[in-house]
């Protein structure tokens, strides 16, 4: 038999957020109201234990009275009542004192266990308890009163005033046992779900018992027990440890004690089942064998230790006596074969070559036909408007950005407009009819890096741009299908994160270098004034405003006023033909600047470096507050999500509110074509041979590989097992897609489209399902995303709409979106493994981090890893500088072979840690944890799995 | 009797640096070869238990063979051998599993123990241990030939190369037993005093045994056994632990338990002393019941735990049995009376009244004479350089800045001629008469902002400013006087947290606005140059050099070279009597620059902006580096240290490379007084009517109140106990030297110095005495400061002769001293409480820290006080804003009056968290625990003493 809870989740890498196991904490609930998109918490819904909440009552001996105050309560963790301070502690993994464990065993080994006690009420069970042999009646009446006095709570309401319970003693009446209106009150108890149980604990010194009393029981029926519990929740677990003042570990700790055993998910499974004072020893015993001890030269065991990020997972502990003898088949666990599956397909499965031509792209129809209704009536959440509002405005971020780079990279042969409408068009197109809903089709930055180069080509060739792009784009449709009719799709097992890193960096420090050439550009456009420095030449300085001859076109001299101020400066200095007008008022007068002052506009070089790096630092800034302590999570949030539309707007104002000539974003004045003189349709040829049009096969070529990469590692990452997909995905059909659109954006002149990561992950993360019922100190459980078309669609169709958003547009200043591309180009910079392990390059051995890699190779071997994907960085880097950068693409795919033959130099063990295993085909991907090299006695399970850190999301592949 | 380790460091709030009482780790020795200033360290080298080095050899089944290898070892933490990386874990807390501590109790209880063993060398101990009757003579001697084989260490050389001990198996032969060489070489040896002590537990499983064979040894001289440790430390317990194959924990588990037991201070302690086998596991028994307790359902047994920044006391746990049987004369511990003191001297014994006129004066001269010798003496160490360097750099920084500051404030008055030579003279006196000669006088931000005050007030009164400074300055030391004959400074008493938060809190804030202040009117001085709006008028552009007319000076006009493009084109342009030559060249030739664009620098406002933000970035960016993973430590704590001088290079290498004409730091040209046509002596009267004089009393008599509170509240934070000052204080004698040096500035026309907290702190922290022998994991121990005066004298007299450096300050841009400016300002406002409860306001309850404050007093409490200070700030900075402002040091001394009011709003307890209690004429100042409000069985010890914080050196005070 299996011990509860080894059966949940049982990934080597399971993601931060989705703890590995949790037992007995009964599955948080969807907040939904069991809505069609939540098929797939069946499985979760498993009848199963149900979460135990834990309080513990102690006896206070006030100057006037005794009195019960409530001073501790459990969960997963352990919260304390500050009493100082009148709140509850931050919740923390409760530590023991070992001597309180065994003194309660030895008070429960003589004390009264009553199990399956059937007391309806509390007054039942008082009596029940206290019919213990060694109280005389007397005692047992002044106990019994005890007992039913009514205890102080400490409820956090929504107010600040403090909100202890009302003191006045409660007689032994039964209409006060119904809930009371503070217990309803508790904002506790919707954290809790609607089945979970109580248990209680009561304990301290009695100073009228003559020897310790200890008492525990389960009830048959979990009942209410009035105002015993902060929450009116039904009590199942009753435990009482009253006596005499006794020296050393008190009745505190072992109250405390109880509390910690019943919150541990192995000994409550065993509690709940066990038949008598024997069994309930034997858990405990099983409970000690299982603790971890920390020496106390070494701990101070009033620190507090924070909870885990990941729980540690059940099923590795062993299983009790009593577990053991109820044999194998539990009703109360999840059924053995859900173990490992998260939906009902698997992206590796779909990733299975079937032999037939299209056969993949034919399976994945198949597949997604039968989702397509529920694609829609998924949507049916109000969790899905807000994912619109946030990713609506991520991509019109993009497409603001994209458009403005590509204005710039293709010197207006596509602009803005194109951006919107490609955006528009392709992304609405993908949402109705790929495989993977999800995905937010958008530019990326490598098809951007490539179109760039392709324009630069032209350029240089005095090739008709468009008609050649537009021949490219048929070549590249081409390839696609063949690579979707081959079923290429499933090489995408020989990318490891050797590649994608590879991929990823380079992308990253072009949108850097890029960044800073823009704003170099600028610097050059704008130049700076310097001073006449002793040995230069005197500087060029001054521009006046010339108007023709006095034999020339007097109309225009006469036509301007005379009492302009800088008219009458003018005549002062004796000019008669000439006028201090700045050029551009001078121009419109019909003057001509004259002088080398005249191209010369001053600040705009310093102010534009200054609204770029605000960009930079306020986007970047406005990210790390997603994660600080700072404001409430609501408001937190926003800030980290909305940070590079904060970033413009923040630029923008800036612009606006100093009125400077900083270059801005050229914007469409009307709904045509950016290229002055074409139609929407590109013509096959333009002014270009006829041949060309084959040549076209060889970048195309490039592209194609290009396109293929970037399309299936975005598709592999958003596909990952940790994301619990139940629809499945579609390699091969949105392949085919991009294949179909990349033609139709190419024979309109738009810019071409594949899957972005960044936003494509951002769109899951904002349709995640979370479980809202949740114990203090626990992070909200995963459950699924809420997979349909429907958000994807609503966001394109809005992006459409916003072509006419174009007369706000115009007041972008570019330095802002140069900011923002150098702030994309950081962060994604940022994501992959590959910079942590070049900043360990930086690092004394000392004074790096405990990453489970650094555990498991050699400092040396590592850097001799990051050494080979620096040199082949380098490498890429010389060779997208050379005239033969359009080959890039080529080189990327040669980091496969790279990869490849990185295996003659390093260990599988060794490449496991660094990166993966390749695919081989006909052999499945080990696990992450080989056998060891050394067999240890004992040793080998000392990689915590609080380390099993999720493999990186390596997003950010397509910075977008 | 007191166990050991509970006589070192009592103080309730121990700095974090200094761990609070650490049992048998020997004291880490002074590296300086007993140096006349190792006074102190007496106290420290009672003899003790030595320091134990515990190792553990693993018997490992390789494929060919079995042999031995250390894959633990423990000082203070555990370090593991991480197999596949090669290398060792970081240094962390061990953990243990319950089952194999009690499987090793019974497994010695049935074993060999052996206490006081003979044996002298390995091969006699093999001898001794295998002579067990359970044994066959030929099990015997294969057990022997096993044990003696060569283990294999894992020596951290400092090449790369992996340095596994030579693996060739060991002969019997005596002559190996030597020491090897890699054991000399190995670096750990150097951490470890020489006359630590080693431990050896084997372990492991053994096929040939018929049952398990635990041995315990005890030698009676420590003997090095051969290549058995990784450093060839004498040996003084040795442990077995072989047997067969065996479910469950293994061996590797139990002698993990061992070593752990002997890391243990007080388990070692008792181990050293035990008579017999009960007495050993007597004391096991006590240390289990002294373990802290992790459940198993809320912990991973294996996740690591970081090394707490300070170990728990040991004076909190329970005395063994063993300890209390030994009675109390204990001659390994340090003498009792030595507790709490930390020297002679404690600054709350010299703010006794002594109630004679001068008394304290007397008095502090007489102490300080005694020591006077020795404080030239005590600087003889190298440390003393390079502090010497590091507080110059500090120094000269600030001289610069103050400098450049003060010629701003006073409009040339004083400028950066007074400044370094003030601090040299000012500095080298204070440091040769005063009574805490480690206080660096300086100019700080309170009378930097007095003396603007002044200045402002003797312009607008059209006064004669030094002549009215210089009678200030007299009454000031007048009043100063009195102070001091009165013994004023015991008044320091009274200036609680809240007040000293208030004061460093203006002063950040004046900081802060005007250095922001002063770059806006930058701004103004060389304005933007926008571009016409539609609306707006055309603005004026351009700038004509005009020559005198032509029935001008001829001469001039023929001086010009007639070739020059600018004219050729004035020419082209029909220009006769003007030029396009810019406006300085204009001027040079006898031009007059002439049009609107004249007065315009262009560029000049945004690059100094630019220059503002990297500079104040810079210095905080390299400021946070120090606390990085990043570099080896020496880089870091120079990058730290030196942030502002690096900032500044940045800031000048800019601005050179960019050559623009950004405002530059005023330099003397010679070596007289800025404000030219005065002597060094300051005339008495100048143009001031002769009552001026006494009218000047008014404001001395504010600026004394500031001198006083700045002065003396630097002096409290310098002498606090954690820094164990032996030689004593002297606040009377230092304010004396104040009010002597005051007179000598004043007449010289020279800035008033104070005590500077930031730099005088930094000055001790540079003189540090700390322990270099340190177990893996422990921070060095703080030993104490050299306290001398000689650093500080040849800091300033390098001070004076920097004033040679003016031809190269003059190349420092203003803006970039400006940022360096709010720079100071933001950390010295960061370093405060008051900030980090203002920053609580803005976190919800949920995410705030677990502060010791927070867990004590109720959060609407915490923020009513952040509002009052808030509060109190608005009303300082509102009168600072008034034409009222010079009485501000009166409003800033009326906080300690607020802080008496403020005991009618909370609670003793409360003021006790949130500030610390006023002292009382005949009243000790009461612990930080006071009783806690309602008693609580068991729960008294909550408050974990890592919580202890030390209080927060609430330097920057006088932000210098």
């Amino acid at each position: 038999m299996k011990p509860p809870g080894q059966d949940e989740f049982e990934t080597p890498s399971a993601p931060a957020n989705v703890p590995a196991g949790e037992l007995n904490s009964s599955p948080c609930p969807d907040p939904s109201p069991g809505g069609p998109s939540d098929t797939d918490s069946k499985e979760l819904r498993v009848p199963r234990d149900p979460l135990l909440f834990i309080q513990l009552n102690e006896l206070l001996s006030w100057p006037h009275a005794v009195e019960w105050r409530e001073t501790g309560r459990w969960v997963l963790f352990e919260e304390k009542l500050e009493v100082g301070a009148n709140r509850w502690s931050i919740p923390h993994v409760p530590t023991l004192a070992l001597p309180s464990l065994q003194k309660l065993r030895s008070l429960l080994a003589e004390g009264l266990v009553l199990l399956d006690c059937p007391a309806q009420n509390l007054l039942e069970l008082v009596e029940q308890v206290t019919r213990v042999e060694l109280l005389s009646p007397e005692l047992r009446q002044q106990l019994q009163a005890l007992l039913l006095q009514r205890p102080q709570h400490h409820i956090r309401t929504i107010g600040t005033r403090p909100c202890w319970g009302s003191s006045h003693s409660r007689e032994t009446s039964h209409d006060e046992e119904d809930p009371l209106k503070e217990q309803h009150q508790n904002p506790l108890r919707e954290k809790l779900p609607p089945e979970a149980e109580a248990g209680v604990v009561l304990a301290g010194e009695l100073g009228f018992l003559a020897q310790p009393l200890g008492a525990f029981v389960r009830l048959r029926d979990p009942v209410v027990l009035g105002p015993l519990t902060e929450v009116p929740l039904p009590s199942r677990f009753f435990c009482l440890l009253l006596g005499p003042p006794m020296p050393g570990t008190g009745y505190h700790e072992m109250g405390r004690a109880v509390a910690v055993l019943l919150s541990d998910p192995q000994f409550q499974w065993s509690v709940r089942r066990v038949r008598n004072l024997h069994d309930l020893l034997t858990a405990l015993d099983t409970f000690l064998q299982e603790v971890t001890v920390l020496p106390p030269g070494r701990w101070d065991p009033t620190a507090r230790i924070p909870p885990p990020k990941c729980l540690p997972s059940q099923h590795k502990r062993p299983l009790s006596q009593l577990q053991e003898a109820k044999g194998p088949p539990d009703p109360h666990g999840p059924p053995a074969e859900n173990r490992h599956s998260y939906g009902p397909y698997s992206p590796s499965l779909e990733l299975q070559r079937t032999g037939r031509l299209f056969g993949g792209l034919v399976q994945d129809v198949h597949r997604k036909a039968s989702w397509y209704p529920s694609d829609f009536l998924d949507a049916l959440h109000p969790q899905c408007f807000s994912a619109v509002l946030y990713i609506y405005l991520a991509t019109i971020t993009n497409a603001i950005t994209f458009g403005g780079l590509l204005g710039d990279a293709t010197e207006g042969a596509q602009g803005l407009l194109e951006s919107f409408l490609g955006t528009a068009v392709a992304g609405a197109a993908f949402c109705l009819m790929a495989g993977q809903p999800l995905t937010i089709l958008s530019s990326t930055g490598p098809v951007l890096v490539f179109e760039r180069l392709l324009f630069s080509f032209c350029r240089d060739h005095n090739l008709d741009y468009l008609p050649f792009r537009l021949w490219v784009g048929i070549w590249v449709a081409t390839f696609c299908l063949v690579l979707v009719a081959t079923e290429a799709s499933v090489l995408v097992r020989y990318f490891t994160r050797f590649t994608e890193e590879g991929f990823c960096a380079l992308i990253s420090l072009i949108f850097i270098y890029d960044a800073m050439g823009k704003m170099l550009s600028l610097a050059h456009a704008y130049p700076i004034q310097r001073p006449a420095s002793a040995l230069a030449r005197t500087p060029a300085y001054g521009c006046l405003c010339q108007f023709p001859g006095l034999g020339g076109n007097e109309s225009q001299r006469t036509r301007m006023r005379p009492k302009d101020m800088d008219d009458i400066l003018s005549m002062d200095l004796g000019l008669i033909n000439a006028s201090l007008l700045p050029p551009p008022e001078c121009v419109q007068r019909g003057g001509y600047p004259r002088g080398p002052g005249c191209h010369t506009v001053p600040d705009i070089a310093f102010f534009s470096l200054l609204l770029f790096l605000t960009s930079f630092l306020f986007a970047t800034a406005l990210k790390h507050v997603k994660t600080s302590r700072f404001f409430p999570s609501v408001v937190r949030k926003a800030l980290g999500d909305f940070s590079s539309v904060l970033a413009i707007l923040l630029g923008c104002g800036l612009d606006a509110f100093l009125g400077l000539a900083t270059p801005k974003l050229v914007v469409p004045r009307e709904f045509k074509p950016t290229l002055t003189g074409r139609g929407w349709l590109v013509s096959p040829f333009g002014a270009n041979p006829w041949w060309l049009s084959m040549a076209a096969a060889l970048p195309a070529l490039f592209l194609s590989i290009l396109i293929f990469m970037d399309q299936q590692i975005t598709a592999v990452i958003l596909n990952r097992a940790e994301y619990r997909l139940q629809k499945g995905a579609g390699f091969h059909l949105d392949l085919f897609c991009v294949a179909v659109l990349m033609l139709l954006t190419s024979a309109l002149g738009l810019p071409w489209y594949v899957s972005a990561t960044v936003i494509s992950l951002a769109h899951m993360d904002s349709l995640r399902k979370e479980s809202r019922a949740c114990a203090p100190g626990e992070p909200p459980r995963f459950l699924g995303i809420r997979e349909q078309r429907l958000t994807g669609l609503v966001v394109f169709i809005l992006t459409g709409v916003s072509i006419f958003l174009a007369p706000v547009l115009k007041f972008i200043p570019m330095p802002v979106l140069y900011g923002i591309f150098l702030y994309m180009g950081v962060a994604a910079l940022n994501s992959i493994q590959f910079t942590k392990r070049v900043q360990l390059l930086l690092m004394p051995a000392k004074h790096q981090p405990d990453l489970l890699l650094l555990r498991h190779v050699p400092l040396n071997r590592v850097h001799l890893f990051t050494t080979i994907q620096l040199a082949c960085l380098g490498l890429l880097w010389t060779i997208k500088s050379t005239p033969a950068a359009i080959i890039f693409p080529l080189m990327l795919l040669s980091l496969v072979g790279v990869r490849k033959a990185l295996e003659w130099v390093f260990s599988q063990q060794e490449l496991l840690w660094l990166d993966e295993l390749m695919a081989e085909e006909g052999k499945s991907i080990p696990e992450k944890r080989l056998d060891p090299e050394h067999s240890f006695s004992g040793s080998d399970n000392e990689d915590s799995e609080l380390m099993y850190q999720p493999k990186a999301p390596e997003i950010n592949i397509s910075v977008n």
